[in-house]
């Protein structure tokens, strides 16, 4: 099953690895320029601990402390490409093989971030360029549709392939610390489900329901009747299947459709990895939709990748592997709950359960690498790897976050007096 | 001890109830234009369920439900008042014996919360036109310290009279439930330290330490060395008189300085109570002295009130009882740790423990109100009643919140993977 279509990393060739293209300087000699302008690039990236080694096999810088990995230029436009933009650029020529990493990847873009963030600390001149010279895609009605179905309609059969047996797409909560990836996202419904307080015959709507999951645990082991929305057709598609043969599909109903077409009323609001696809500039709007979706002494729960201050997402992830993706500081996510007073009951931080959630998947991954090529091809893996990898090292640095906001209407004082409830298990 | 300085509540008369004043048109008639003015007053405060009798005895409002109490206006002036600036007015006019609630305060003042928030929803005209009326004190250096001691420099005896024998004057944490005021200050106490995490021989700076309780108890229960600040003279010569008295004057420092001038460095920082008189403008600032002050992997704790959406305090509460206060939103906090990359861990909402805790001091204060009066006069006696008993129906009523907020450094990696250790008793 080779798809050349959609050309989803939008490289010319399809994403497939030119030999012209990536041994284009391979083995030509590199001149003083092209020294100076690689000891400049590790430089103004702030020296990281890796040593950088050219197409003709010279290494053209070494780090003061030892390195944790050797990175590969394997021709000039990589270097260059690196130049005029690090940031994006480095995904496209690690996907391509025109950089490769010999070592851990996962340390060196540790290493990476590190050295970065070091170098070009918030509020410096080279991020507030870095931040200006890349536009997110918009996340309107239309372009939320076509962002979702570049990743999230890749196909079932591909996620199967590395994701755990019941498909959960987020964050998974490792709570014992030696949980299997299987048990700690079955452990992370369970945390959302104790924190919404679900009760038996309550109504749920859930927004952004990826393969169904969590609707169909709310209501086999809460028993609540479930309204769960997504848009890309190939999720809904299986979670549909799944909520069959499951018998539950008398009380899940999923409903292919935008979550700014919500209607109705519930007990609970749940979204678990859909703001990060949102968009700020639609919080306000998402936020009056809980407010006239959430009956009075109703939970909500919003679950999201988040940034310590308000900052653009990556540049090449926003490109390549979520188009329109934007994780949000918690003062971007307040726009959501204050113009409508909800009040905010409980933020937690998960930030290291989603290092490992995404290091188990990594791993998960390289093991079918073989099988993903043959569906895609040897760009496609090295790019997902890359992804999943740079995943791990942001959550590691610090980079990103994962925050769980729950919250009710202002005026709500069934509210629990403590969080005890979350901690003990029925 | 009668004390007329200072003039605390700021009237003229030094607060003393005034025949002549009160009595201004007792017994006089009411005209058609008094009535008509009643009526309106009564419909832009969104036509609470309470009864309202004028100087004559006439009632010249009744709400369409059953009321909870009868409001008495006894002059003219009060009710001019309360039509020019109601929510500044009635605090005075209330001191002063121009008004009168027949009934339950509590449920009253309530009432009135609920129905101005629903005739005066959040953005409406009224609300924006009540928030741009009244400008709150600065919070600089010096005013920071007149405003401190306006309150809590009133006198260790006085607060002796009413709050827990430890006193400590911040929201309890009533865990179990049935806990009294004493259990359940202690209770928050070790709440802020598992937070905290803290660990024997650990170094912690408290910003606002009102009279040194926490700082003891962290120094006594968990083995840290602990540097306190206050600038209220009465409070910090209370705490070091406690430090002494328990053997705790080697592990304990309390410092008579402004937070402005914390140095050094700690493993925890933490404040409970003072950011509400800090000032959003100076947020930015204390979360710079914070970051300095902060070892990496230490952690932070900052327990405030707050509010679902950035506005002024209560007008009445902000010049008469806490000059320069200002409950933050969430969003208002962040500009403490977003300009710094703080990672965010924890964020719980006591509201209801604070209307409890309020609820509990309002009790014991009225046990000792005649005391009270002793010590100061009539005037002060129902301010302070008000003040209680509105911050009660406030927290009740979901018009303010409180916050504890936990936070360490963006790249520490020790940070607690769950939150069990805050709910697993030692």
């Amino acid at each position: 099953m080779k798809r050349n279509e959609p050309n989803w990393l939008g490289l010319s060739g399809g994403g497939e690895l030119s030999p012209s293209e990536t041994q284009g300087s391979a083995g030509a000699p590199c001149t003083g320029l092209d020294r100076w302008l690689a000891q400049r690039l590790m430089a103004t990236t702030g020296n990281p601990p890796f040593t950088l080694t050219l197409w003709n096999g010279e290494t053209v810088y070494r780090p003061e402390t030892s390195p944790v990995a050797n990175v590969i230029l394997r021709d000039r436009r990589a270097l260059l490409g690196l130049i005029f933009s690090p940031h994006f650029y480095f995904g496209d020529a690690y996907s391509t093989g025109r950089i490769e990493v010999e070592g851990d990847l996962i340390e060196c873009l540790k290493a990476a971030y590190r050295a970065l963030e070091a170098k070009m600390p918030p509020g410096s001149i080279g991020r507030e360029i870095r931040n200006w010279m890349h536009r997110p895609r918009g996340t309107g009605l239309r372009s939320a549709r076509r962002n979702i179905q570049h990743h999230y309609d890749l196909g079932n059969n591909f996620y199967r392939l590395w994701l755990d047996e019941k498909l959960v797409y987020t964050c998974a909560y490792y709570d014992p610390p030696q949980a299997t990836l299987e048990q700690a996202q079955v452990a992370k419904m369970n945390h959302v489900c104790r924190k919404l307080e679900l009760k038996p015959g309550q109504e749920v709507v859930e927004a952004g329901c990826g393969w169904g999951t969590l609707a169909l645990h709310m209501a086999r082991h809460y028993g609540v009747r479930v309204w769960a929305f997504n848009i890309s057709s190939e999720q809904i598609r299986y979670a549909r299947e799944q909520a069959k043969t499951q018998g539950l599909d008398d009380r899940v109903e999923f409903i292919e459709d935008d979550y700014r077409n919500i209607s109705g009323q519930c007990d609970a609001f749940v979204s678990v990895g859909m703001l990060e696809h949102v968009g700020p500039d639609h919080y306000e709007s998402l936020g009056a939709l809980i407010r006239r979706t959430l009956k009075f002494g109703g939970r909500g729960l919003i679950h999201s990748i988040g940034r310590n201050r308000p900052e653009p997402n990556n540049p090449w992830i926003e490109r390549r592997i979520f188009p329109g993706s934007r994780p949000p500081s918690l003062s971007e996510m307040t726009n959501m709950f204050e113009p409508y007073s909800f009040s905010i009951l409980d933020v937690e931080n998960l930030r290291l359960h989603y290092e490992r959630t995404c290091d188990d998947w990594l791993k998960r991954f390289e093991q079918v690498s073989d099988q993903v090529e043959q569906m895609y091809d040897k760009a496609f893996v090295r790019a997902w790897q890359l992804y999943l990898a740079g995943s791990v090292a942001a959550f590691s640095t610090g980079s990103l976050q994962l925050f769980q906001v729950v919250f009710a209407h202002a005026q709500d004082n069934s509210v629990p007096l403590t969080r005890r409830h979350v901690y003990t298990d029925s």
